[in-house]
């Protein structure tokens, strides 16, 4: 397929523009190509426990300036989901402040104790103390609903494998014996939407790249928008060629667009 | 039925003799008749976070001296299963240095890392960290089985209802992928069997008191031994009155053993 075609770029962030503390060599390159042909861009990470802010500060950290508003985190999704959905809320946070200032930003309430909260929002928490699990714990079992920016099992972390947010939800859903009600982080369609409304594009002007089969590649597919998959991240070429539902592209890394980009206007 | 026929005494802690850090009146006095009588006695309790010494020490502080070898905790029993089935195993906790205590004093070995150990075992852990959440969990994916104290889902703390062994097993088989092999806590035939074993007795010479019908009165059912369900916890009259499978008989608290005891004396 030709980029010719493609107005509106949705890229992951983790593993397809940098890895931990690193940006992928050629990503900001490629971002800035982009820019400066006038595509639209938007920025999607699974991530619920930081905010728009603190994620700008990284992607800068990298020499990588993008907007806020180009970023869509799960924790920008969820707070907007029940601002649009359960306006004038009032929420319980597991999980860090980059939750809890986005929810504010979008104008959720922040439930003064736990008994009094109407949702609970769960994400990654890297800092869970067993309080802050009986909080939630209690939260629950006073009524609030459950919501979670996404339900990753585990993800790698600079000492090996980690617990993700399916752990802290484990927990909770275990013990006060409530189902989860919505999972806000790709592949749903809510981060799709979301990713739309940013670009104002229709889904067949776009084009989904990401690391993640199960979560990029599947968030395109079910919302009609083309996928390249990239090799900078968990997923391998050969993931890619045996995966029953595969991605339109796979390139090396997102260096590649460069070279299909000035390839497109060598052809010209 | 008549008291008569008893001769071991198998009695729950935790809402039988005590409640939090208060001895339940009249406790004390029903033990020292029943070993002035000569009765043997064990005492039981799901808690596997601690050690019997750690319990022995608290009986105490309330004025009731117990042999640590009439106590048997969860991690107790857990330490001895280890021992019996699975010899120079080496093991992982997720827990509190209670239970290290009592697999050591069994001659369990204690893995240097996650990745080394052949068992996880899971406790209540009320200083639990993310980062022993993240140990527990690659011990896991490294091959380790799980076994837990018990599963409760939560009890009652000082500050509201807290969450038991039941929302750290959830968080590692969620996302480690691996069920719990075994659990050791009441009702399990194990805790029955390790009480009959300290006794010396046959089930029918036995008394189970305790005040949970789904952990004491469910042991001693499913073991054949007799029941004494004590209202001075998490039962009612209406619950022992409306269980499917109830007591041999409901007494207000331990302190009524004293009228039974002293009336069958009057009788001789």
């Amino acid at each position: 397929m030709s980029l010719e075609t493609v107005d509106g770029f949705i890229i992951d962030l983790d593993g397809t523009v940098y890895r931990g503390a690193q940006a992928i060599p050629g990503a900001k390159e490629s971002i800035a190509l982009l820019r400066s042909q006038g595509k639209r861009m938007v920025f999607l990470s699974n991530r619920g426990n930081i905010s728009r802010a603190m994620c700008h500060q990284k992607l800068l950290s990298m020499g990588i300036d993008v907007p806020a508003e180009e970023i869509l985190l799960t924790s920008t999704v969820t707070a907007r989901y029940l601002q649009q959905h359960h306006p004038g809320s009032q929420a319980w946070v597991l999980g860090p402040d980059g939750l809890r200032d986005e929810l504010v930003l979008a104008g959720i309430g922040l439930a003064e104790k736990p008994e009094n909260a109407e949702w609970l929002v769960i994400t990654l928490h890297e800092e869970l103390t067993y309080a802050e699990l009986n909080q939630a714990f209690r939260a629950v079992r006073n009524g609030a609903r459950i919501i979670a920016t996404n339900d990753d099992k585990s993800f790698p972390g600079d000492d090996g494998e980690c617990i993700d947010v399916g752990g802290m939800i484990a927990a909770i859903v275990a013990t006060a014996g409530q189902e989860v009600e919505v999972v806000i982080g790709k592949p749903s369609a809510l981060m799709a939407e979301a990713a739309l409304q940013v670009l104002g594009l229709p889904p067949q002007q776009c084009l989904v790249i990401g690391d993640s089969l199960g979560s990029d590649i599947q968030l395109g597919r079910r919302a009609g928008i083309r996928t390249a998959l990239v090799l900078s991240g968990s997923a391998t070429r050969l993931d890619a060629e045996t995966a029953a539902e595969g991605p339109d592209m796979v390139w090396e890394s997102l260096a590649e667009l460069q070279h299909l980009l000035k390839g497109k206007e060598g052809i010209k």
